[in-house]
């Protein structure tokens, strides 16, 4: 089976792959498109690319893709604790204070923004493609006084040291990646599932005012819990919106079908996404001992 | 008076604020923090940022910001159709169709991604961090063989020759722009108001199943149209929202302060950011006599 995931190595979306899919051979690919085409174009099985996360909210990319582009199941979550570290390279591990410049993404950034602040005032932030991107330069370039923001793998892989454990201003902050998949058969996961999700779209009907309401009333009288709801552009104007709806059980045969059902009879578009599991990665503890 | 806005000069923003206010005295900022702040500091009387746009949705950062970190009232709103152009310096007015590179801000490329493709398969597209800033770079470097995607006040400000005009692939893109004031009096806008509008965040109780869908039917009875809502992280957890609401109407004495304090009374936080009159630009038609 091959894996692909929005790349470069040793980004979060690599670490999720690599816990869930252990065994599995791994193809990098540099846009959340490219990753649904792949599937789509059975280069690959399966794909995981980024959905959510709990400081910067939804990747618009993704949702937007899954909507208007492909038809793709999700046929996994995986939820991972983002744990941004220092490194720097190892010419400098004894004199790390001294970085003039820090590379990251600017989700990292933003995310040790405190921490910063903090202790690297007259530091120069420069952004880069990914956190494994910043990794990369500064494992290339022992000459400059640089420091990377990014995860444990890529400290591994590009050979820095981490000089600064866990210096997010926010731990309870995660990623969820999806698992899209053109297979006929199940996706083995080499985790604990936690809970069971279904994810839809849904379209209203035009200029019906209290459709919402409707769609909502639909679901709760059944006592059916929604676990997210969001709005996206359709892009065929300002003002008109498809939304993405979260549910916290997996797809039965009566309630959700005939909520379903029902909506659809109001005038509404119904795309179920997928009916899953969800896996959570526990947080890495790798740096307790050594 | 004095208005700050998302800069540099001859971006989208300020051409929003110089149609609604061509009378006072405007000052770019940065960032949309920065405009907000300088609102709030009293730097400036009133800021004009962007919320949302037809294609790529809300603007995240303005949203989280009047959530979590300013109070300041919106007073108006200003929708500007977004109209993107191919200018090229002077010096390539004749030979425009042989430029190697093509820069503009990533939204303005992706909006114009058909024309691109279909006209200059082989250009290269560099990102810069507005439209502007595209039209500046153009505008200090005649050696090179480039063109810059931006609007018609930045041609004019860098004294660029729009050789395509109206290359954005979808007509119907608009951007709206809001207006926030420390002003206790009215803001002139000197445009034809269309229609009136009331935009309120609020945040539901914890561990309610159903709570939106209680809130939604507090609007629905009472026959209050709700234009758009929307879900941000409430960045204490994945999983945990606030809401931004958009009614169609004004305040009025009655039915909307009583559905907001029944809201309340359910145990959700309610904010109205504030209850305006909705401006919109007409599409500019300059270009079709010359």
């Amino acid at each position: 089976m091959k894996a692909a995931y929005l790349g470069p190595k040793a980004t979060f979306t690599d670490m999720a792959v690599q816990s869930a899919f252990p065994y599995i051979e791994t193809r990098p690919y540099m846009t959340i498109p490219d990753c649904m085409r792949a599937v789509e174009n059975k280069e690959v099985h399966i794909a995981v690319v980024p959905l959510e996360n709990a400081l910067e909210g939804s990747v618009n990319l993704t949702i937007d893709y899954l909507f208007h582009e492909v038809n793709l199941p999700i046929v996994a979550e995986i939820i991972v604790p983002i744990q941004q570290h220092l490194m720097v390279h190892r010419d400098h591990a004894l004199n790390w204070q001294q970085v003039e410049k820090i590379l990251s993404h600017s989700h990292a950034i933003a995310q040790c923004h405190k921490y910063l602040h903090r202790e690297f005032p007259h530091a120069t932030l420069e952004q880069t493609t990914s956190t494994a991107a910043a990794a990369k330069f500064v494992s290339e370039h022992p000459e400059m006084k640089i420091a990377a923001i990014a995860n444990k793998a890529a400290a591994q892989k590009y050979q820095l040291d981490i000089v600064e454990k866990n210096i997010h201003d926010y731990s309870f902050n995660h990623t969820r990646f999806i698992v899209l998949s053109n297979l006929s058969t199940d996706v083995q996961i080499a985790l604990d599932a936690q809970t069971e999700k279904t994810t839809m779209m849904l379209t209203l009907p035009k200029n019906r005012s209290g459709a919402l309401h409707q769609v909502l009333s639909a679901f709760a009288w059944r006592n059916i819990d929604l676990s997210k709801i969001e709005s996206r552009p359709l892009k065929t104007g300002l003002g008109d919106y498809f939304f993405i709806i979260d549910i916290n059980q997996k797809m039965d045969e009566v309630l959700l079908p005939n909520a379903i059902t029902e909506i659809e009879t109001l005038g509404c578009t119904v795309k179920v996404l997928g009916s899953y599991c969800s896996y959570a990665l526990p947080p890495s503890n790798g740096f307790k001992k050594g």
